[in-house]
C-alpha cells in the first residue's frame, strides 16, 4: 500500500451531522438512573446535541388525563414527567429532538399496540382533543423551557407511519390529516417553531415523501425539515432472546441517508434539512451484531461520510435501556445501545468516542481513514480495518506538521476484535447473563480501548505514520507536536541501581 | 396545665420499631431518579432500616422468562432490574423487606389484575413453576449479597390475601398452599432465612390470622414472623384526581398494632415478631390528608407508641412517585409520601425526621410529648398539638440537665399549618400543578421547619421549658448544657456603632 | 411613614458593579476545599465575575525559582499551584481580577515582609527579572486558558503602594517605575491585555492618582483601568485575638468609592473604568462587625447605590479562610468572610444572596428600599433597616402589578438581630472555638433566613405591601402574580377529621 | 525456568502490614483539595488504614497561641484546622498515626528549623507548656471523636531524633525528656491510649533503641510500640531541582524493618507491635527513581515479605503534595508520591492497587510472586521482573482451581518501562513542566495498565499460567473459574456479514 500524503491545507470543516442527534428507548425510560447515568457518560464523552425517542404522549407518561365534571368531559394535560426528564436532558447537556406519539389511550380510536410497553398506534378518536393535546404540550414546554431554547427543538410528528405496526393500515391520507392537524397546533403555540415528518421507515415508504411534498404543499402546511429513517439487516429469524439476520453493505445506509434530498429534489420541500431521524444495521434490538467490533468497523466510514449527504444521523440508540422487546434478559443481548446496561462500553461507543477527539478541519478523507487538524496544531487520525479487508491491513500516511518541532507525541487507541472489546471477554467468562459486581468491574475494564504512545519524528516538516490494524480494528491517534522541556542535565537524574 | 416535672433516670430505651421499615411504591419504580434521589434524602435525615413495596415478581421487573426451545418450554430467571434495585437500596443504608409477589404474567392463572400498572393477582398456573421462580429469586440475592446479609432481610409471601382486589376471590386456602410452596422454596435456599405472613388487610381479615396459625402449626410449614397492615380511613367519595374520606382517631392505628399479639396469643405463632408492614391513615394515594400539617400531628403519638405494641409499622410510603391510581397530576395531590416527586418535605417528613433526632434513653413520655437525653447529655424534647386540641395548647416541662451548666441552648423546628408547610405556601401560589423551577426552590424554602433558638437558664439542675403551639404544630427542642468559652474581654470587642 | 408608589415602569437597569468582584485571602489558600467548598457554595447563591486577592507571586505559590547551572544564574517560571487555583475559579464560574505581587524573596531588594505569612513588600533586585517574571506568567496564562478568556481579566500592578506595610518607603516614584515595567511587560504579551493601578488605600493616598495619571501620562504608559480601595474604620484598640474600632458612617464608602472620577476629571484617566478593588467597613480581619447583623444593614445601602460612582467595588473577603493576622482561634472572630470556615453564613452573605435575587430591571431605590422587576413579571423588595432607625421601622409600598392576576404570592425571607443569625446562636451556645459536628449543624440551620409566605391581594393593578423591620433587619420580599389552577372541587377534598 | 506447582491448601492469610499507614506531606496539605482528591483516589483503590506526617504542632496548624492578659502569659489551644483535617481523613476512611511534633514558635527553645517550610526542631522552652499542649491536643481529639476511636491511633513522639536536622544537637537525652513528658500528657488524658517512638532514621541510629528500651524500663515510662525508619539510598549528588543517588539492594529494606525486633529482643520492649513509620528507596523528594516503573519492581519483594518481619512498613508518601525541598517545579520531579499532582499514578501506585486486589489466603510466595485464593475461589497471582533479571524472564505456575470448571477467565493487569507507565509519556511529549489539560488526560490514559485478558483450559483441576515479563514489569493476574451461561442455540445468532 502506498504512503498517502496528506494535504497541509484543510478542505474544509469536520460536519457535525454524526452527533447531531441520537436515539433513546421510549420517553419514560428517561426516569431511570442507569439511563441517566448512561446518558451522562456519553454526553461526557461525545456531547449529543439532541435526543429523539418514542412515547412522549404515551400513557407511561401520563400528559392527557380526561375527566368527567359536572356531566361533561374535560382534559388536564399533566406534565409531572416530561418535566422530570427534559429537566434531566438540560442538565445532561442535550436537547430534545420532539416526536409527537404514540396516543394516549384516552384519546385513542382503537386499541392496536405496538412493542412490549404496548403504544397504541391508532389515529385519535377527537382531532380536536389531539390538537389541544399538542398545543398544550409545546406551550408547556416553551412556558418552561423560553421560546428561544424550544426554537432549537425540531418537532417531528409520529414515527414510521409507512408501517402497519406503527399506525395503523399505515394509511398516508391519515398520516396527513394527523401531520397537519399537528403542524398547525405547534404552529399556533409560535410560528418559530420548526416542524416536520414523515419519519418513514426505509424499504415501505415508496413514493411517501414526494406525495408528503405534494399534499403540505398543496395546502400550504407548515413544514420545517423532512425526516427518514435508514437500516441494512434483512428478515429475522428467531431464536430465544435474539435474531439472526444478514446485513447489507454499509455503503446502502449512506444511499438511505441520500434518498430524501434525491427524491425531493424538484419539489416544494427540495432544500430543507433533511434528519435521519433513526439509523442502525438491524432494527432488531435483540441482534448480537450491535455489540461487537465488526459494528464499528462497519459503521466508520458511514459516521465519516453522513454528513456530505444528510444533515443528521441519529444513531439508534445510546443505551440497552430499551424495552420494546421486553426487559433485556442478559447484560448483553444485541441491544442498540452504545453502552449496555452499568455502563460498559461497545466498540461503537468508541468510535462516536473518537469521532468527538478529532479536529475542526478535515486535511483527508479516505475509505479506511480521516485525517483533521485543531486551530492549536493538534493532528487527529480515525483510521478502520474495512470490513472484508484481509488481516494485517496498513494505513499509510505522511502527516504535515509545520513547525520548529522536531517530534510529535502520538497516542493510539484502539478497539477490535481483541481490544477494547467486553463481548470477548464476556465470553471468554462464560456469558454469565446478570455479572457480579466485580465482573461488570473486569467487563468495564476489558471495554477500555487498548493505549499505546511513543515519539514519532518529524523530518522536513512532516512525520510518516503507519498504522496496521487487527480484524476490524478501529483506531484513534492523536498526534502533538512537541516542545522540548528536557533540562540539560536530565540524564544524569537517574539513580544508579537504574540499568 | 401543669408543668411536668421529667425524670431524671431514663425508664428504657426508644424502640426503633417506628424505622425499622418503610413502604414504596413498585419494585421497578426503584428504578427511577427521582425516587432515589427521595430515598437519599429520607435516608440522609431519617434512615429506616428496610424498605417494602410491591411488583418484584410483576412484568415490569421480568424475572420470569419463559421460552420454547426444542420444542419444550424453559423458563429463563432474569435479574436485569432486581439488582439494579437492589444495588442502590445497599448504597443507600435501607435493606429489602422482600414481599414475594404478584404472579408473573406468563405464569399466572388468570387475567384478574390490581392497580393502574395491572399487577397479576391470581394463583400460579404451575405451582412447581412458582417454586422454582421464588427459590431462584432467594438464591440470586444470596450469591450476590451474601447470606449473611440476606438473612436479615424478612421475606414476606404476597400482599393482602384477603382482599379480593390482591387474591381472587381472597381464598384463605389458597393463600395457604401459597405460603406453604414459598415457605419451603425460601428454606430450600437456606433455612436461616426469615420468612413470614399473611400481610392482612385490617377490616377483611376477620379470623385470618388464627386460621393461618393453625394452618402452618398443623402442616409444620415454616414461619419466622406474622405480618398485618393497619389503616384508619373510612370509605372514598370519588371526586377528579382525589377522593374524600372520613378517619377515625389515631388511637385505632395502635389497637390494629396490637391486634396480632393479642389474636396470636396462645396459638403456636405467639412470640413470634410481629411487623405492620404497611400503615397509614389513608389507604387512598390521592387523599391529601397525607400532604398536611395535621396528619403529622395525628400521627405523632402513633410514632411514639407504636414501638410498645408491634415490632415495626412501615409508613405507607416514603415517595410520592408512585403509580397504583396512575401518575399523580400535580405536585400535590394526596400522595403517600414523606416527600413530593421533587423532594418537597411534607409534614409527616419532619415527624419522622424529628424523631431521627431523638435521643436514645427515654424520660419521660406523654399525651402531647416525649422526651429523651443522649450518652452525652443532650436532651430533646417532641411535643405535639393534639389533634382535637385547641388553639394555644401549651406543654410545660421541667427538666432534669444535669452537670455544672448554668445555661443550656435550645434550637427549637417546628411545623404546623404556618410554619414548614409547602401545601400551605403551595395554595397561596394557587396550586400549580407542575410548578416551574423557581416555584420549586420557593416551596422547599417553605417546607424547611420554622427555627428558633434561645439560651435556657439551668437552676438547681433543672429547666422550665414552656412550649405553646399552633395548630396542629410538631415541634422538636433539642437542648444542650452550655461550656461557656467567652473571654472576659468579649464585651470590649464591638465596634463603636453598634449600639 | 407615607406609601410609597412604586413606578410601574423601570428607571433602568440594576447595574451589576456590586457583583463584578470578591476580596479572598492570598492566593495560596485558594488550594484548600473549605475555600473551594466556600467559594462554590458563593458562587451558587451569589455569583461573583471576578475574584482578586493577594500573593501570586509570593514564595508560597513558587513561581520564580533562581538556580545555578553552567555557573550562570537561571531563572525556572513554575505554575503548579498557579494552574490548580485558576483551574478551580474557572471551573467554580469566576475569573480572576490578577493583582501582581507580593516580591519572591528570590528577587526581593530587601527582606521587609508583611502579614504572618511574610509577603515581600521591597522592589525588585533587577527590574529586567520582574519584567520576565511578570511576562512569563502572563503569557502561560494566555496559553493555558487563551486570549479571548484572559482579555477579560483585569490585570493590577501591586496592593496599597501608599502604605508603608505594603510598599517600601510607600514611595510613589518607585510604584510608577514598577508599574511602568509591569505594564510593557503585560502589553507584551498582547496589547488587548487590560492593566491598571494603583490599588491605593484611602486615607494614605492624597495626591498619588493624579500624580499617577501625569506619570503615565507624560511617559505614555499603557493604563487601561483605575483601582483603590475604601474602609470606614478608625484605628483599632487590640485585645487578645480581635480589636475595638469605631465606624464612620456607610455614606462615607459611597464618597471614597466616587473619588477616584472626581479626582481624575479633567486629567488623561478621565473616563477609565475605576475598580474598588477592595472595600469593607473595617479593614481588619478580626472586628466582630463583620459577623453582626448591623454590618449587612449598615452595607445595604452602599451596595444598592453603589454603582453609580464606581464600575465595580468589590467586597474584601468571601470567606475566613484568611491568614493575614495568623490562623483563626475560633469560628467567630470577625474575620472578613461572608461565610465562615466550615460554611456558615454570616448576615452580609445574605445581603449579597438577596441581591442576587433581584430583578433587572429597577422600579424604585429609596433609602430603605429596592425594588426591581423580572421580563416574566416578578417583583422584588430588598429592605433594609437603616443602621440609626428606632425599632420597628416600616418601609410601605405601594406595587404595581399588571396583568390579570387578582393575587400574589409574596415569600418574605429575613436576617436581623434575632433571625438568620449564627452569632447570636453561637452567643447562647457559650461561644465554643471549635464546635464540635453537632453544633455545626445548628450553627447552619441558625444562619438561614427567616421565612413566612403569604397571599397579598391584588385590587387595581396594584397591591400594597407593608414590611415591619427588627433592628438591623435586611429582608427580601418575593412577589410572584398568580394563576390560579385550584380545581372547583378543591374543598370537598379535605378529610372529615381537619376541623 | 521449572513450572512451579501451587499448593491446594492455604499456608496462611496475606498480614496487611503492607497497608496499615501511608505517609504524607506535612499535615497543613491535607487542607489542600489536590491532597484530598489524591487520597481519595489512593483510599478507592488501595485503601490504607492509617496516615502519618509532620507538623501537627507546627506553625503552619496554628494549634498553641499564647497570649498576654491581665499581665500574665496564656495559651489558647486552637483546632481549627486540626479539626479540618482529621474530619477529612474519617471521611476518606482514613485514621491518623499521630505524631507528636514539631515545636510551636510560640514554644520554642532555639529558632533552629528543618525544611522549606521550616519546622522547629528544638526542645520546647517550658516543658509545662509542652506537656499541656500534648493533653490538650489529645484531649480535644477525644472530645471529637470519641475515645474508642482515637485509641485506635497510635501517637509517636516526634520525628527522627536522632538527626541534627530533626533534633537540636540529636541529642538522646533530650529525647528521652520529650518522650517521657510527652508519653504521660497523652496517658494523662487516658491510659488506653497507645504512645510510642523513637521514630529513628536509619544509619545513624547506632544503639538509640536498646538506650530507649533502657530508659523507659528504668523510669516506668509509658510505650505501647516501637517505630523507625527505613530508605536505601545512597548520598545525594546535586543538579537543580534533583539529586542523583546510588541504592542499595531491596532485601536491605527488610533488613531495617527486622532490626528492631532483633535489636529489642530480651528488653523490656520485646514483643511491643513494631512500626515501621516511614520506609522508601531514596529520602529525597526529588529522585526520579520515584516515578520509575523500576521502583514498582524493586518494592514488590519488599511489600511481600515485609509482613514477615514487622507490624506494619509506611510508605513516604502517597502524593507529591509535599514541600519539603519547596514547591514542585514539574509534574515528574522525583517526588515521594503514589500519585503526582493532578493525579496522575505512578508504577508504585499499581504495585499497592494490586496488591489490594489479593486475595485473603496466601497460596504461595516466591522471589518473583505471590498467590492467593478468596473464599469465593477466585485465585490471584502478583508476579514481577526481578530487578537484575534478564529481559523475557517468565513466572511459570500451575494453579489449582477445585469444582467443576473447566476453563478459568483470566485478567491480565500489567505496569512496566512501555505499559502504565506516564513517565514515559511525559518523556515523548517533551516533558512539560505544567502540563495543559488535554496532556493531563492524555498521561492520565497512559498511565493506565495494560490490560489483556483470555480463557485458561483448567484441567484436572488445575490450570498453567505462564507470565513472561517486559523489563520491570509488575503484573497482576485475575483467574475466575467460569460457570458457562451460554445457551445451545448461541452460534446462530451472529449476522452474516460478520465472517
Amino acid at each position: 500500500m502506498t504512503r498517502i500524503a496528506v494535504a497541509g491545507e484543510p478542505s474544509g470543516r469536520l460536519a457535525d451531522a454524526w452527533k447531531f442527534c441520537v436515539g433513546t428507548g421510549r420517553f419514560e425510560l428517561a426516569l431511570r438512573r442507569d439511563y441517566q447515568e448512561s446518558l451522562a457518560l456519553v454526553q461526557r464523552e461525545i456531547g449529543f446535541r439532541h435526543i429523539r425517542g418514542h412515547g412522549l404522549l404515551s400513557d407511561g407518561i401520563g400528559v392527557h388525563r380526561p375527566y368527567e365534571h359536572g356531566g361533561a368531559r374535560h382534559v388536564r394535560h399533566v406534565f409531572t414527567y416530561v418535566d422530570q426528564v427534559v429537566d434531566a436532558y438540560l442538565e445532561l447537556g442535550v436537547k430534545p429532538f420532539v416526536e409527537l406519539g404514540f396516543m394516549p389511550s384516552g384519546l385513542a380510536s382503537g386499541d392496536r399496540t405496538v412493542f412490549w410497553w404496548q403504544g397504541n398506534v391508532t389515529p385519535p378518536a377527537s382531532w380536536r382533543e389531539w390538537a389541544d393535546l399538542v398545543k398544550a404540550t409545546v406551550a408547556h414546554l416553551v412556558d418552561r423551557y423560553g421560546l428561544d431554547e424550544v426554537r432549537g427543538w425540531p418537532i417531528e410528528v409520529w414515527n414510521e407511519p409507512d408501517l402497519e405496526q406503527f399506525w395503523l393500515d399505515a394509511d398516508q391520507d391519515a398520516y396527513h390529516r394527523l401531520y397537519e392537524v399537528s403542524a398547525h397546533a405547534v404552529k399556533e403555540v409560535d410560528a418559530s417553531l420548526q416542524v416536520g415528518g414523515p419519519a418513514t421507515s426505509p424499504g415501505a415508504d415508496d413514493g411517501w415523501l414526494t406525495r408528503f411534498a405534494e399534499f403540505v404543499d398543496g395546502r400550504s402546511v407548515p413544514v420545517d425539515f423532512v425526516s427518514r429513517h435508514a437500516y441494512t439487516s434483512g428478515p429475522a429469524r428467531h431464536h430465544p432472546f435474539g435474531v439472526h439476520q444478514s446485513l447489507a453493505p454499509a455503503s446502502k445506509l449512506l444511499e438511505q441517508f441520500a434518498a430524501p434530498r434525491r427524491e425531493l429534489a424538484g419539489t416544494a420541500l427540495a432544500g430543507l434539512p433533511v434528519h435521519i431521524t433513526e439509523f442502525n444495521s438491524s432494527y432488531r434490538p435483540d441482534n448480537l451484531v450491535h455489540d461487537t467490533a465488526f459494528h464499528a468497523a462497519y459503521l466508520a466510514p458511514v459516521l465519516v461520510a453522513g454528513g456530505e449527504v444528510a444533515d443528521s444521523f441519529s444513531y439508534w440508540t445510546f443505551s440497552d435501556m430499551f424495552e420494546e422487546a421486553g426487559i433485556p434478559t442478559s447484560i448483553f443481548h444485541g441491544g442498540f445501545g452504545l453502552l449496555t446496561h452499568r455502563q460498559i462500553k461497545k466498540p461503537t461507543f468508541h468510535l462516536y468516542a473518537f469521532m468527538a477527539r478529532m479536529g475542526e478541519h478535515v486535511l483527508a478523507r479516505g475509505a479506511d481513514h480521516l485525517v483533521t487538524r485543531d486551530d492549536d496544531g493538534r493532528v487527529t487520525v480515525l483510521a478502520w480495518a474495512p470490513v472484508d479487508a484481509p488481516a494485517g491491513h496498513t494505513v499509510r500516511l505522511s502527516i504535515p506538521l509545520a513547525g520548529p518541532a522536531t517530534s510529535a507525541f502520538v497516542m493510539r487507541s484502539s478497539v477490535s476484535e481483541e481490544k477494547g472489546n467486553a463481548l470477548a471477554a464476556w465470553g471468554e467468562m462464560g456469558r454469565p447473563h446478570s455479572p457480579r459486581p466485580k465482573e461488570l468491574d473486569l467487563l468495564r475494564e476489558a471495554a477500555e480501548p487498548a493505549r499505546t504512545h511513543r515519539s514519532l519524528p518529524i523530518i522536513g516538516g512532516s512525520a510518516d505514520l503507519d498504522l496496521t490494524l487487527g480484524r476490524y480494528e478501529v483506531t484513534l491517534a492523536e498526534i502533538t507536536p512537541v516542545t522540548d522541556e528536557t533540562p540539560p542535565w536530565w540524564d544524569d537524574l537517574y539513580p544508579e541501581y537504574i540499568g
